[in-house]
């Protein structure tokens, strides 16, 4: 055992320490193409269990890797940008340490799950909602918020949704944002920005400290809930598409961090890859898109979203959506009340042999309506089976666990028909060529922009698809920068392409990270670029 | 001449250099108790001149304090800290570089004025509405934004509406924040975090930098408008009122950052104080207050705010307001429509001899209605003539050309009635005791939390009013931040209460200007305490 571990194990005690060869493997697994693989993993039970792990790392001058419970899909997971790092696994964090029900917030640890916290919510009757993402319920909130994730409804922007933080310092300090250090401060969990320097977004997508503790804001469960669906029949609707819903989202009648996905996104949400009926040709052939398509009863695009309120601000929104998209292609609105009775019907229409199509739709429904009112499943997760030769066993939600691969490139668009169109244009091309299907969701994050979700889509047990997969990853990204479409978000092998040393940007952000960890200490490479 | 002053008239031309006299004085005027004095007035036309000021800064070691427009009312104005600084003018730098009607936003620099943009805004019929405060006309929309200020409507959090930041630092260098130091990155002026950390938060309330640009995110004109007044009868009726309103704003169907005024704020905005009525008495006996209350039909407190949207929805929110404050109070609607019959109508009033009354409350409601609009007018300056002897020009908007007293303390507070109720409760006594009357609004700036502005008026050509004036400010200040109602601002004179040198938010904050202004060159004083 080497002596920073020894040193862990000392000041942590034995079982918070863990560098079994068995475990390094399993942190090592990644939905991407490559993995990384850590020295240990640390288990803290307590912020001053951190500010212990910090201070041996900076005796030892061992890089440590904070996760909060290392379910970072598609971007990474719970690996570190660089092998040998400490793995600092928060998950044993977990507790709920405040629910205001008056003003609608939570106070929680970074182990706490999305799962966890809805199960709590309804549990203590609050009558409060969450956002969630389609993570899973193992997946963490301060984890999603601090890589600025988002979800589905109108706290969709997570980091919009946090109010204070505790951030341990690589020198132990402990630092509490907004009015969280003041004796007393009334506001601390209602108002974001303290007084001084906002200074949150420095501890999203960085490096620059350990996040122990965030506020978070809940919805009050509203009076009504209307969810809707629009499905547009080609390829090129997507323009209209956006451009018809932009005034909708831009005037807060729809307030929904909006999700458009294409037909490829929803095969692999229901099944995966016909690969009897292509004879394992990819990527998936014209005439069997369309064949799908049909037997799913679903457009070349597709929202599904909600909006809630009063009972007259639904029935005015439903009017104002019908006006603006109308036209398109199909709208349907199910209500509560009619899911009730979809509910209720669904089982009678299987009993007189209409059997399949309606208990799938009803599945969908159901999965949309868990989503749209926060309730964390483990269903979009099943995205992650599409390519995969040997089909998982349904229940199987740990990418990890069957060898799904993920590489998700993700850049924002300004909110027009014409920049959805472009987008598509660009990527279409390279997906092909790598022999991938362009699973794609446009999201309207804000009013005005909106981030595009491109999912290479493999299967890990494939070597070739997985080497495929990794070009194909770093071929859009190349090309999407290029073109100014620069991402939110990047994944481990797409870190290093974001920052150039001659940028005054990134040059900021090192002199900051000089000044609070100049031994790169915490997360060394996370969006950061390394230390000289 | 200094040697600093010669430098910076080489380095930028003589006409950018001001060190005269009448100058200093000039800027040496506040609305606080007490200014401070400049060494010189720098007025830089660009980036590249923002930049040669600095350079010559660091090398003379001498302190620059830039100003938007220096209309920083009641928490300073155009005054540095400490005497001695270089007043850094951005007001010539006033080109608004861009705006963009499809995504509505436009792109400033420091020096565009609220009057400005506005008349940019409606002179090209652009269709875009944009947020403002009472500062006046000439305030500049920047400068609010990076003093966290805010205003009336959906966009009223400013902060929130900006995207995109050029700064220079102290050594010069160009940060473009967000997207924007990608090369032709379509969503910098649309989506705000960029990727990596989100940095924007640093140049609010602090001394990091110079901002030189800003993207700021507007309104599309909304199909309907409706203004709402709410009075209610006793000063204890805020709590009840704050409570109803809370769900409303919560659930997103008041997104204005709505203000609460109490009776004396609005005497404040429609007059001066009663000296001939009180025979010189202060503060305002509680007859001549039930008085004036009654002569201009108000409550105790009083809400005008507005929705807006399409016409169902604006049906729909009139019924969910009548619903939840309609039994507290005074409860009326003006729509678009029936202010058209009341302009109409009041000159034939006027004309049949009911003279003074209507006209004077269609003056108050073009006010509130040009606010909600984002339409700025000086009518709001006003409320600074209140204690003044001398009754200044109607039309001067000024406060420095008449010596209007003015120290906000402005402390943010959960959104509940306990809270309101608390602040009023340690705050009138304190008032009375110096004398003054206790002007207050409360401003629910997000979902939330509101925030208190309270503001001790005084006659600046009063000396001894002026000293009791920051005497009641501190008292006020310091009871509230006892009781943990931190301040979301602050005036000069507060600024050094607001941090400890044990405070590790605060030894964060200054770690990161000794990394970014080693020497204190920008702003010394400014939020961060003075670099030992």
């Amino acid at each position: 055992m080497s002596s920073v571990v020894l040193a862990w194990r000392e000041a942590l005690g034995p079982d918070k320490v863990d560098a079994s060869e068995a475990t390094l493997q399993r942190y090592a697994r990644s939905t991407q193409a490559e993995g990384t693989i850590p020295c240990c993993v640390l288990y803290p039970m307590s912020t001053e269990d951190v500010q212990a792990v910090l201070r041996v790392a900076s005796q030892h001058n061992t890089v440590v890797y904070p996760i909060s419970r290392g379910k970072n899909w598609g971007y990474g997971d719970a690996c570190a940008p660089t092998d040998g790092a400490a793995i600092v696994d928060l998950s044993r964090m977990n507790r709920i340490l405040e629910v205001n029900t008056e003003l609608a917030y939570a106070v929680i640890e970074p182990g706490v799950s999305q799962g966890q916290l809805y199960d709590y919510l309804q549990a203590n009757d609050t009558g409060l909602w969450m956002d969630c993402t389609g993570a899973g319920l193992d997946a963490s909130l301060v984890g999603n918020t601090l890589d600025r994730g988002f979800g589905h409804t109108r706290y969709g922007d997570h980091f919009l949704t946090a109010c204070g933080m505790e951030v341990v310092l690589a020198d132990g300090r402990i630092v509490q944002t907004g009015f969280g250090h003041y004796a007393n401060a009334k506001a601390s969990r209602v108002y974001r920005y303290g007084v001084g320097p906002f200074i949150d977004g420095l501890f999203c997508q960085s490096n620059f400290g350990i996040v122990t503790k965030l506020g978070l804001w809940l919805m009050p469960k509203p009076e009504r809930f209307c969810f809707f669906y629009i499905t547009v029949p080609r390829d090129e609707d997507i323009g209209p598409m956006v451009d018809a819903l932009r005034p909708l989202r831009m005037d807060g009648l729809l307030p929904g961090a909006l999700h458009i996905g294409n037909d490829y996104r929803i095969f692999s949400s229901r099944g995966i890859y016909p690969w009897d009926r292509t004879g394992g040709v990819t990527p998936l052939p014209e005439n069997e898109r369309l064949r799908l398509r049909s037997a799913m009863g679903i457009g070349a695009w597709n929202v599904g979203s909600a909006f809630t309120g009063p009972a007259g601000h639904v029935r005015a929104t439903r009017r104002a959506l019908k006006k603006a998209v109308g036209s398109l292609g199909k709208l349907i609105f199910v209500s509560d009340r009619k899911m009730d009775l979809i509910r209720w019907g669904v089982p009678k229409l299987s009993r007189m042999g209409f059997a399949k199509r309606p208990a799938e739709l009803l599945d969908s429904l159901e999965t949309l309506f868990s989503t749209l009112k926060g309730k964390p499943t483990n269903d979009a997760l099943r995205g992650t089976h599409w390519r995969l030769r040997n089909r998982p066993p349904h229940d199987s939600s740990d990418p990890l666990d069957y060898g799904g691969g993920l590489l998700w490139v993700s850049p924002v668009l300004p909110m027009t028909g014409r920049d959805a169109l472009r987008v598509t244009e660009i990527v279409e091309p390279i997906f092909a060529e790598h022999r991938f299907e362009p699973l794609a969701t446009f999201t309207m994050i804000n009013e005005r922009s909106m981030v595009a979700i491109l999912n290479v889509a493999f299967d890990k047990s494939n070597a070739e698809e997985t080497e495929t997969a990794g070009r194909c990853y770093h071929a859009l990204f190349d090309v999407l920068m290029a073109e100014g479409y620069v991402p939110y978000r990047a994944g481990l092998s797409g870190l290093p392409k974001l920052s150039k040393a001659d940028d005054p940007f990134w040059q900021l952000a090192t002199d900051i990270k000089r000044a609070l960890d100049p031994h790169d200490i915490i997360a060394r490479g996370r969006y950061l670029p390394p230390l000289a």
